[in-house]
């Protein structure tokens, strides 16, 4: 199968990035298929380091994802969690028992002298997943919302005060005097790769971090293979509720235009969805090209069929340039 | 009843301990019954602060204690710790999925700057404990064994490696620089006070590190009451396994004359099984009074009985002063 041959580079933040890793996951072999995972949702929360995108990565490829809710694990248990409640600790941020053991590993790990690219290594590996989830810094790198009620850390704004104060601006604390990590830069240099690919997860929120961390958008700009971007947008609909609301709050178009043009300088190419054709021409006058498919991965073989489409798709856009 | 007047303080460690605590609670009301707790077998251990005989003693006052394994929660699930197994975390300590929500709310009180007392009336307020449960100390104090494998923390020594280094001695590291908390030393200088029980914990493993700190030995050397203390040793057998083979490498006699011997400074009277009832006029040689009783306490009925006696015992002591 051709396809085995071709390598990739993907960026990505948690659920809807995830659902395409997934399905690339299934065409390729693990060795040919490397993802930078966004950190800047992580935070410390009961004195443990949480990494939801990394985690989410790492659950979705062992099998051990929770569909329902996008996060943590599936039969998972909740014992901890209510314990917790009745001692009176914070409990608007659920953790699972077994999700709180990735956490704990993860402290453990780290304050042993592993960088978390090293510790998330350890961890994919001890749940068997093969495929490298790398993150995009070993630094920490804090997705930020200023509000009216002032600044908010990402979970705080979007779990524990559920999107309700308004929002002024999205902020990456600690990307400037962030780098990239080794591992993380070295994918997007890797010999032979056939291009990088842009996950369908929100570009704001889990994309912009990574290209905001030193090192991530030069590489980009440098790599000699076509990078491409899979819209998370399907005719202005797949946001939802509390992000919808913080587009709009900040002012920006959450469509496939409203991508294309954020992405102008990175993408070559964007995937988008059948039903978005009607903006097909506006994104290939901004110098992108568009392929169009059914963008939505609702199970394992859309996932599969979309990553073949975006994998075929980026090898066709190498091979003309 | 006579005995809802009467007040005492309690030094104690964890399971043979909390016993007679259960039991004393069953006849006092909670606000004349303070506990003074061992917490030399503290550890941090994936970076959450483990107390064992204060959560032992919480646990059983909130009826939550495992009969059967002497620590940890009864219907307890093992979800984090099978989680944290295959992650490849250090699994030699058993941490049960509601245990582990007291150690991370310990945690989080400290970090918060709550003192360890301050923290452990939270905890036992949470699983609504009223008996004041007192830590010896807010400052760290750890019992270590001295081997001939070096020296190793008690845990470490203990549960990891299950008492099979030779051991040469026991250090409680941090005893000369730790004061006695002020709750503690309080309870012991109250107002009103029948007496001071120390509970039928290892004298050497369990009460010493209590004795230790600086403050505790002159508070009860001070106090207008009587100290009484209760064997936790029956015929020489009530010693367990890697504890028996621990006291027999530091040359300690465990019985009855050697736990009053461990004592004489300290107690005006000892309560011992009447199995050795020969060693009685050996004890009462030594300027200690002494009462028998059935020392062994199988349910709440024996352990309510045994507080009665007790209490009777250092009530009467107090009398004939």
């Amino acid at each position: 199968m051709h396809q085995n041959q071709q390598k990739f580079a993907v960026l990505s933040g948690g659920v809807g990035g995830a659902k395409l890793v997934l399905g690339l996951a299934q065409i390729l072999p693990a060795r040919n298929l490397q993802v930078i995972a966004n950190t800047g949702d992580d935070f410390d929360h009961l004195g443990l380091p949480v990494s939801p995108d990394i985690d989410t990565l790492i659950y979705t490829l062992a099998g051990l994802a929770n569909p329902d809710t996008g996060w943590g694990r599936h039969d998972e248990s909740w014992n901890f969690m209510a314990a917790l409640s009745e001692l009176g600790g914070a409990d608007w941020f659920r953790l699972g028992d077994r999700d709180l053991a990735m956490h704990v590993r993860r402290r453990d790990l780290l304050a042993g002298g592993h960088s978390l690219s090293a510790a998330t290594r350890e961890l994919a590996r001890g749940l068997g997943v093969q495929t490298a989830i790398l993150p995009m810094s070993d630094a920490p790198v804090r997705t930020h919302i200023d509000t009216a009620d002032g600044e908010l850390g990402f979970q705080d704004y979007f779990v524990r005060l559920r999107a309700q104060p308004v929002a002024q601006a999205i902020r990456y604390r600690g990307a400037d005097k962030a780098n990239a990590a080794t591992d993380a830069l070295t994918a997007l240099q890797r010999p032979g790769l056939t291009g990088i690919i842009i996950s369908p997860s929100n570009p704001w929120l889990s994309i912009a971090p990574i290209l905001a961390v030193t090192g991530i958008e030069s590489a980009l700009s440098d790599c000699p293979v076509p990078v491409t971007a899979v819209s998370p947008i399907v005719a202005g609909k797949a946001i939802k509720g509390p992000t919808a609301k913080l587009m709009q709050e900040l002012g920006i178009t959450a469509g496939v235009v409203g991508i294309a043009e954020y992405y102008k300088n990175i993408i070559d190419g964007l995937v988008i969805d059948t039903q978005d054709a009607e903006h097909r021409t506006t994104i290939e006058r901004m110098g992108i090209s568009v392929a169009m498919t059914d963008t939505i991965m609702n199970d394992l073989t859309d996932k599969t069929r979309l990553a073949e489409f975006v994998a075929g798709f980026t090898a066709e856009l190498r091979a003309a340039s």
